[in-house]
């Protein structure tokens, strides 16, 4: 199998080393980070000089009237004021932080270099406690404390955070337009909810298209605000752009009962729940799909960082021992965000799959017209996320780490996944009878889809697919294993399923609770076939 | 100035006493709390028997076609089969502890009675060190640890901390009907977006009553949503209900163009912007008007438990030092949530205004039918509160401070309050102009607000209110102090304004600086009155 990135020669090497560099010496010259409690937060600041690149379209009739008529907060607004020190604010009801009965927070991590240490070994050198204090500004001994962290913040983010991850998306992803932004989130679930208010409006007829199997979740959140999705067709490399085209230009509002797709949601690697990962030839052919009918582009792909490299057939595969970060980096299959020469990407990035899912922040990055309005509603939908989490993840990435170790433990955590990913795989490979059951090894995230061949069950097609697919599903729980179904993730429930599937995980479970769990859905699916 | 709650019999300190108790008995009862990963919470199991009361009213006309529309979480729905222990699952794309790079927290707190220590008083024998590990739990240790609360968790919140916060709303408001329920929120921002999306709908032609000067940021999250607010006229106890009936009576569709409202926004303590504090007596007929007019209530109360004694002129009042917990409760002005024989009330809480903004952390508590439906949104808006502040809160007030230490807390907070509002209100005697601005002292919250009398102004009306507003608030900014305009709380803004004023807090300035503050807000004023 090829590797789906070109394979990075030395100038990409020695780009993404400049970026690298470049960070450092951009904070040194802008020296010390001045930023108090509600601190506006303006991520052009952390931003390389962009004067070369052109400015993104703009989105003006994508956008959603709600969300064109969304005012600035006129009460954070007002905090402007406050960059003058010498004012004395009467004005917000932020409470005093000696009212906070946090004095001082310290946590156990792993020094960068020596990650995936457990409990039993916190006595280990290799352990680091870091600690923050409520005043740790003021006694000049950081710039961050739990005095800012504890109370109210704006829907921007606080800029230390915000500077970390500015950086880390202009290093990874180096958008080839001069004004992103980005923004926090709460985490993907409700950057697509407000990603959903920003570009769609049930009284339009708005729709959506999404790959043919989606995150349910997702779809979800769509349906309920009266926005239909349409399926496009997949293959191994997921999305299919000539179904998208086909399936544009010939579009009837009336037989569809919707109006032509405006944006297109998709998650172009590990898709969930096929584990599909689009190839940068095919991301090039999808966008340009999308150019040629205006559409704008939802990209959730917060499994990015878990690209693998391809299953060779054994359990016990090496993994790369001892990746630099400039070859991590420029081996990654390029996101949307790094092809978007228009500016009509949002990309979605969490930190829930990647560090921890309960921190609930995330962020999301498009142009500075989209941020703009997305943060306006992040001002009343939740004021973004919560400053505990913003001073912990700064603590560890921004102070502990830096943004090499951070990328070394993305190196060490794709590689502990690709352990788990081969498990599952060989567990496949041993208890799945092969003459019904076929998969493709996933070379990003941590889904792995089974197809079932209709064809081959005694009962089919005297029964419907939807209803062997539940009976294979009870007997598995009878059977002591949880699969998901595949048709809870069909963007069109109402069409007759013409596959039948089963998405299974090897994020959580042991090695051996892997084993045992595939053996017992081998058993559920040999009995619904009657195979011996 | 009269208590605003009846003051309390013996027969009502019993039942506190009573209630508290109850909550031990209940939790030795049930034993040991088992809850791992994502575990389902239904707080039925935490509340003391109701068998005795009626069950809520109905309200399926008042719930928004899209509320009613949305379908369970199906991938959550499926974690209930893990409720067997035998089952290993595949199912949801939960990452394994394994990869969380946090081993252990500690924070040091203050022990109850010692509250309000600050960081220099570290090593005193009155903070308190607590620590979280990794696998608690597992290590018999305790009930939740961090290889729970930073996995993903369900929108319906912890078991652990939802227990505590069940039992607290219990104590506090014991609600008069069976079927209330509790769900988290991210904080009231986030909990009000999501009522607004389940009571309402552009399509309908839906519209609000609200107090004619109300919390700007609620103002902005209800316009763009295509929501109409109205305002209900307000005299020193808030709310008036004779003309919010009037209005209602009256209501004519066309010349309001909108429905007759079917809910009123209210803040009935210490009122954002004006400090009002609605009595029981106003809450009881503001109440009946909501019957006889089949309103349903968003009761929005952050400030509640910072319910102060009357001010008697003196920057030194003394504050009560040695309340107890049962005087303290049951000498608090009731919630609607208390009166609601119907289950028409929805009351949002917040740990912001009580602990720290930073935590986004709240509740909200209605019947179980607006729950069920508010919990289906929370599903995709933002999949609940994150799990750092679950339990860091839990540990604070479950483990450390139990439910008597946490009221003694909030004593000690209110008492804080109301020497800081005292300075504040000390300051004003001194230093504004009495002949053009009054204020009434305010018995709940952090705001105070200012009226200023247009007729005593040398330009009006020759210039309008707004414009008048407006100098005032730029020479107060360029004399050195922000507070915020009265304009800005408008229900109705394109209406012309008939009064002038000004809302100052006193949460969080020093007392040197509030003595500063008003001087130079006195200033502003004089310079634009002209008076010397």
């Amino acid at each position: 199998m090829p590797s789906l990135a070109a394979f990075p020669n030395d100038t990409e090497l020695a780009e993404k080393r400049r970026l690298l560099n470049g960070i450092q010496e951009r904070r040194d010259k802008a020296g010390k980070l001045v930023a108090g409690v509600a601190a506006a937060c303006d991520v052009d600041q952390f931003k390389a000089p962009t004067s070369e690149k052109p400015n993104a379209k703009r989105w003006d009739s994508h956008i959603s009237p709600e969300s064109q008529s969304r005012p600035p907060c006129i009460l954070k607004q007002a905090a402007s004021h406050l960059s003058n020190p010498d004012i004395v604010s009467l004005g917000g009801g932020l409470p005093s932080s000696e009212c906070f009965p946090f004095y001082e927070w310290s946590f156990k991590v792993p020094t960068a270099q020596h990650f995936f240490k457990d409990q039993d070994e916190l006595e280990d050198p290799t352990v680091q406690t870091v600690t923050i204090g409520k005043h740790d500004v003021k006694a000049g001994l950081s710039e961050y404390d739990l005095s800012i962290a504890l109370n109210y913040g704006q829907a921007s983010g606080s800029p230390q955070i915000m500077r970390f991850i500015t950086e880390h998306t202009e290093l990874v992803y180096n958008p080839p337009y001069a004004d992103w932004k980005v923004a926090p989130t709460v985490g993907s679930t409700g950057a697509l909810e407000q990603t959903i208010r920003l570009l769609f409006d049930r009284s339009r007829g708005d729709s959506v298209l999404a790959e043919e199997y989606s995150f349910s979740t997702a779809l979800e959140t769509f349906v309920p605000q009266g926005i239909k999705p349409f399926g496009v067709k997949m293959d191994d490399e997921g999305l299919m752009p000539e179904s998208m085209d086909a399936m544009l230009t010939s579009w009837d509002e009336k037989s569809r009962g919707a109006r032509k797709p405006h944006v297109l949601y998709t998650i172009p690697s590990g898709q969930n729940p096929t584990g599909a990962t689009q190839s940068l030839q095919r991301r090039r052919a999808i966008y340009s799909v999308c150019q040629k009918h205006d559409i704008f582009i939802i990209e959730d792909e917060p499994y990015y960082f878990i690209q693998m490299p391809p299953y060779q057939g054994n359990e016990s595969d090496s993994v790369q021992a001892s990746e630099d970060v400039e070859s991590f980096l420029a081996g990654l299959v390029p996101s949307y965000l790094s092809l978007d020469i228009d500016g009509r990407v949002l990309r979605m990035d969490s930190f829930s799959k990647v560090l921890v899912p309960g921190s609930r922040l995330g962020w999301v990055t498009a142009s500075a017209q989209i941020i703009e309005r997305f943060l306006r509603h992040a001002e009343v939908a939740n004021q973004g996320p919560n400053g505990m989490s913003q001073i912990m993840l700064w603590k560890l990435l921004d102070q502990t780490w830096g943004h090499e170790g951070y990328l070394k433990w993305l190196i060490a955590l794709k590689n502990a996944y690709t352990q788990k990913r081969n498990m599952l795989l060989a567990a496949c490979d041993k208890f799945l009878p092969k003459s019904v059951v076929s998969w493709t090894p996933p070379t990003t995230g941590m889904f792995l889809w089974l197809k079932c061949d209709p064809l081959q069950h005694p009962e089919y097609p005297a029964r419907p697919i939807e209803e062997i697919e539940g009976e294979i599903f009870d007997q598995a729980i009878k059977t002591g294993v949880l699969c998901a179904r595949g048709t809870w993730f069909r963007a069109e429930p109402d069409t007759p399923a013409d596959g039948m599937f089963f998405r299974a995980t090897y994020a959580s479970a042991t090695a051996e609770a892997m084993g045992t769990a595939i053996e017992r859905f081998g058993e559920a699916i040999r009995r619904s076939y009657q195979i011996e």
